[in-house]
């Protein structure tokens, strides 16, 4: 294994050069733009970064799609052969709040997977027709049947390797709760009782610390970027 | 015309209290969930306020969609009858930045459409595989040939009937600057020599107006959220 370690190591090297050059084409044109071989190994080289949903045929035409790079573009899509559509696929937005009342925080116990019986703030995914903070406010009400009023965006997380962006705001908590369809439980905790080691996601730690180190206060919004799935990581 | 008046307000108000409900199926259920034709007739009332993209066929077996409310969901779908997969259409999200460098604040003139000719803050639709800071700067790589070195989040923009997040950084340009493919000209701009008249998206006018108004302090996130598409709207 030992004799691995310097093979692996220069593998690495070579991923990170080949990922520094990957969607800097425009940079690099002035030097001349890689052609169609070199983009090819960049992209199939780097495609372990990147997360995109797989799709075997186009939803305008029913025909076998393939991973190409569309002229003018940069990078990989899904392109039907046949109608010429190009499938772009980018990240979603998870939405969540942190409900207080009389300095305790509502969290939920999931009743789903990923992380089913674990806790976390009442979130999920934004909807069209919906902005940020109303997509928030939906997910009390619907995890935890819970209104509340909306305060300031205090943390975003991205987590690249499952192609998620999660924004958290301050709220305020106006109403009764109960256990929606996607909970077994709800419940509001004294700060000191937080279950940290029963929480379902690395962005609700996040979340969490920063909003009790705020105590109240809009500091702006509190950044960071989980590059890489893992072991504990349930998605 | 005067005689239509009530009966636009009517279906107006009738619309209002279909979209009050659409999407509360949770807190509703107290009182009873209503049952598959309400929710079709609320679904269809409701469907002009809600962006997403049409779709003929199941992108895994080619099978033709329709739109239904999948079961144990609220919302209606692309959903595919014969092998049961649900294709869900979330906002996207747009990230950009404004470079500055001696109080002066670098913009892009668009050479695509929509809104070709008109000036913006370097921005575009955030990739899968990088964080929204990451995609700040490569949309300013991208589009201004410049490098920039990436502050606090300061603004965002759900522009919903569209369906995406317009998500603006402070940042300093660190580099020369030069039109990239997407852009017929990129200019430093004295804050007084803005084109105000000629900026390409109102998240443009937002995000400036904040950010002159901010004056290089961290006040936290301005948002707000442009619910319907205005005449003078480009996309």
């Amino acid at each position: 294994m030992a004799a691995a370690v310097p093979e692996i190591c220069g593998f690495s090297c070579c991923l990170v050069l080949l990922r520094s050059l990957r969607g800097n084409w425009k940079i690099h044109s002035q030097y001349g733009t890689p052609g169609p071989f070199l983009r090819w190994v960049i992209n199939h080289a780097t495609r372990s970064w990147i997360t995109y949903t797989s799709m075997k045929y186009c939803s305008s035409c029913a025909t076998e799609v393939a991973r190409n790079i569309p002229k003018g573009d940069t990078r990989e899509r899904w392109v039907c052969g046949n109608c010429g559509v190009v499938h772009y696929q980018n990240p979603k937005i998870v939405v969540g709040c942190i409900p207080e009342r009389d300095g305790k925080i509502l969290l939920c116990k999931r009743a789903i997977e990923p992380r089913r019986g674990f806790w976390t703030a009442p979130a999920g995914f934004m909807e069209l027709g919906e902005s940020i903070a109303e997509g928030a406010a939906r997910e009390t009400l619907e995890e935890a049947c819970a209104k509340v009023e909306i305060g300031h965006l205090f943390a975003s997380v991205d987590v690249v390797y499952a192609g998620q962006l999660h924004l958290f705001f301050k709220a305020k908590l106006l109403s009764d709760f109960a256990a929606g369809d996607e909970s077994l439980d709800v419940k509001l905790f004294e700060v000191d009782d937080i279950p940290w080691n029963d929480l379902a996601f690395t962005s609700n730690r996040f979340a969490l610390e920063k909003y009790i180190g705020d105590a109240g206060r809009d500091n702006g919004v509190h950044m960071c970027a989980i590059k890489k799935k893992r072991e504990s990581d349930p998605i």
